[in-house]
């Protein structure tokens, strides 16, 4: 078989190594272009990014030219890791050349005609591209993964939600280092302390709306919010990779704790059986031990993809509460950006 | 005037030390004995405590000859530092002597007839000791002071109650390593970590209870408690000193955002004209920045007694959400039982 | 093939933890046996280990039952993580009852006729285990590895001796946490701080001593030290995993520092023919960069069997002075010892 | 007394941060003005800096408008807490203009007649004042105070220079990350890490050359150094504020351990008498403990001006061992500019 060339965009930054780390030995995608702002444009890669992964860089990527982020790039379709700043015009430009984009980054996600894709949830908002690529007038089109917080909330949302409906949802956030990319956080402002309010109160917005349009319903060519009420506080700690998420819900139909443990560890989706590489099976692990999960020992289980689940207990205020863990830089972002190309590809979007 | 002789029990411990160096300058009360666990009763205490804070050990207690935790020591009353372990009967011992005992240990502090006393909230809570030292059949009683996590999380709720009525409460902690003592948490636990359920679950249910009784009532020789829904999910990060806690509540009448500012930065209490040296004027700060309080940089203000509260924002599945920060070893734990004992010496129950 | 089967003492510590994941799928040995101490003999091993490491407890294992550390056990030979204050009676006691013993610890490092082995260095060092058995009256023996520390400094030392003679070395360490064990060093300890002089001292006394031996030659039935002087100051550092040491030597030839780093990164093993499984090609790896080796970045290369050394500058004191990395629990602990192993079973010494 | 008018270059920086600080409730100064870079200009402080210490800002500074670092301040001279980068220009440029200049920055440190200063060991280098002001043609001059890692090592070596002649240093420093100013190093960089190698060995030769210009002498209008080799060897570790160094010397006469540690507690300064207020005495502290100095412990000894060096141990390399840790942002930087300033004032050069 021969592999899809895919071009990275924002490459030397915290999701873009991921993306080419976890792309090293894939079965259907190679990479064939890296991109980065411009002052890394005409580098080398290995000297352009700062490498930060223990792992050295895989060999074709590490004395491959960095090239601006434009049109042109010779690849089949682009993963992007680029910071919002710049992303919206750089993705869209890309998108009206002809490209398909698949995107990590936050500045497409609610777009009316854009998927806010999880392979494992929703595969059927790709639906959505048909009316995006007529809208911009391209074979191109953008796909876009969620928040890296979201991911780990939306897992368990999808179980529940499911089975019992989900009425609110109420999350406290204890977030990594890298989700902030690099240099990021200043070592001075985290040592010994917790920073509130990510990025002012923005992350907070994203976890309160993503998981909305995700859970949602792509009919007469528009997204239906699904209706279900969200309330978000985020903390940065002091922890290197893995969100760990509180989460209380309160559902619209009486179940028991067996019940509701018994939903996250059965899930199952509509994607089980394409044999996506790097679709975790089962996506959700359910941990019985109350001091689970914990980021460092959890947050690399089956690569990195699964999202970890506590044991559930019952909340005094909503129904229940329970933890959930996930790899920001691999679930939720690199390797959710790769997922859904893999969707993508099966689904004959891309190739 | 002359002061009150104090005994530390648990004297070699986080809390105990944090009493030895709180008392160093009171005016009030000096240390005169300090007692602690068999292996480290008849050494000299600079040697039988590993000091951990920054100043020195003051002078007269470095080389005072520890004792055993029992009946006999030189004092007017006790500050009880011990371990919940070893609290219950110690504690009921020296009482059952005569000796009033100021405990920060959780063993006695859910006993029908003891006071589970914040000076500011719940003075009257006092009168239960007239009935205990019937119970006990001495002049000896025990006061208790709440757990590190509830201190923080109860003076917004009593704002907010005396206000409003309060209905329930969800309350997601992030606690420092110094609530857990010394050696206390293993650095091989925390570094690059967060960890679930501290105690097993046991802290989330401190924190569930003891603000009922603390913002109940003293009636007929029985305390009633508060009818509040209190739902906490308790987890340790690598913060040395200071509990953050994530609150969202729900109020029984409506109120604006402005309204519960108001009612916190407002607060005042029934001892504000005590002039008990302890005490912080005000107890709480109203902070405006939504990235504050940070443990790092707000747990010493007002000498680590303040308890700082950050801006109040609606929430979307109960009323509103904030953020708490105090000291977990001074406003929480040792700062908690000498203002317990400053109010006990004016209201002349000591000394 | 048949595999050989090793029984692990001390198998629920932070080094016998380590031995059990390094075997899982070890092409020559297999665990056979786990066994620790009496509180947790009995015991499920699932259960009575605190497992600390990422990847779950290999299958096998999972599911044994906790031996006491005597003779009986179940097995080939036995890899002893056991801490010192216990390994000394028992190993002599395995050795005596006909077990080979392969340990970690430092009670019989230093015995006149007991190997303190580097497979890459001092081999023929494996002579004195005939003498040794001799002494014991028994088919068992015991055959040791060095401090974590020494590992990652003696490797230089080894390829600098041969090539120009070595005088002097000064070494400075910054060592990683699991080197102290579980639960070791309290986090209130090291957060926000560094630790001196690991062990009172007594880990500057091991390094100043055990690469004497090492680099020392076995002749008539009598180990003769190497002639040079060491002078080793210790530290603990907040880092998992991964000993830091800042190297100055002074050497009894004159060599340019091409020369030097020629003799670090052309430093080759008389084993390096014998296809030792755990044994990494090579053995040094020389960086060019002034700001590596870091513990995080390089710590894990060649499965963390490698030690990696920084670029050589001139010293205005001595002569050259660089940076040596090893992660301590792999390449200085479990690893090193699994390595003596498969040396030995290479050498008809055990199986 | 009327105090003297100080104005803040840098002011919203690390450095510029602790000189407000430490200047609050001074005897002899007062800030009356604050400069900083372009976008903080024009600006209010308390909303141009991003203060980072703990306790509040100090009210009159608080509400001054951040002023261009340019001539024209209103003040009788200025404390420069400026990275070096602009150090250079605007410092000379004021000095021109007849302002004194007491500087942190390394830009003048080693001009042939700026003063490098420290008090207490070199207090007759103010003397090059004189041939300064006559080559920049101003009443305005330039004087300086060494890097944050140059201080803890100079005490030690002047007391054991003064003492028994020092022939050689051999110094391995773990500094903090307050040190590299704010925002400074990343986060992700120091998470689980050391960083070797600070300003890519920058640090390492400013350590190697600045105490030869302080325990050199003023003669015949030029510096001669003096006569010492050393060597050092750079980290970066997660500690907030706190340099700790290892250090080894080699003295030119015999000494005995007590001799060495004698020197160390007995050294005294030719200001002792003076009464400077930030002076601490003594300004030595030695430690009998082998695991002190530690970062947390002691760095705020002496309001953080005094130098804590750790017990002597003999050196199998050089002839004696010992740590040293000085607070790198007070006695390292900004305390050490102001004791300058306070020396100055007492000497009639400011004021």
């Amino acid at each position: 078989m021969k592999k899809l060339r895919v071009g990275i965009l924002g490459a030397t930054g915290t999701v873009g190594q991921r993306m080419i780390q976890l792309l090293e030995r894939h079965p259907w995608f190679e990479v064939s272009a890296v991109a980065a702002s411009d002052n890394s444009a005409g580098k080398n890669y290995a000297q352009a990014s700062r490498w930060m992964l223990e792992m050295p860089i895989p060999e074709p990527v590490a004395s491959m030219t960095v090239q601006p982020c434009q049109p042109g790039l010779d690849c089949d379709f682009v993963l992007s890791g680029l910071p919002s700043s710049v992303a919206e015009d750089t993705e869209l430009q890309l998108a009206k050349a002809g490209m398909p984009v698949v995107s990590n980054a936050s500045s497409h996600r609610m777009k009316p005609d854009v998927p806010l894709l999880i392979p494992e949830i929703n595969p059927d908002h790709l639906d959505a591209v048909e009316l995006q690529k007529k809208r911009i007038g391209s074979r191109g089109f953008i796909v876009t993964n969620p928040n890296c917080s979201t991911i780990g909330l939306v897992f368990p949302m999808a179980a529940l939600d499911r089975k019992f409906k989900l009425e609110a949802v109420h999350v406290v956030t204890m977030q990594a280092l890298s989700g902030a990319g690099y240099p990021g956080v200043a070592s001075l402002d985290i040592i010994d302390n917790v920073l509130p309010a990510i990025d002012l109160g923005g992350e907070d917005h994203k976890i309160e709306t993503e998981p909305l349009k995700i859970l949602g319903r792509w009919r007469n060519n528009q997204f239906a919010n699904a209706p279900i009420r969200i309330s978000a506080m985020t903390h940065r700690v002091n922890v290197r990779d893995g969100h760990l998420e509180a989460i209380s819900v309160q559902l619209a139909t009486k179940a028991t704790r067996e019940d509701v443990e018994g939903a996250i560890r059965d899930f199952t989706s509509p994607i089980d059986e394409l044999g996506l590489p790097s679709a975790p099976r089962p996506v959700m692990l359910l941990e019985s031990h109350i001091q689970r999960p914990q980021p460092r020992l959890d947050r690399d289980r089956s690569q990195g993809m699964a999202v970890v689940v506590g044991p559930v207990s019952p909340c005094a205020v909503l129904d229940y509460k329970f933890r959930v863990l996930s790899h920001n830089t691999i679930r939720g972002a690199a390797g959710a950006a790769i997922l859904n190309a893999e969707l993508m590809y099966r689904k004959g979007l891309i190739g």
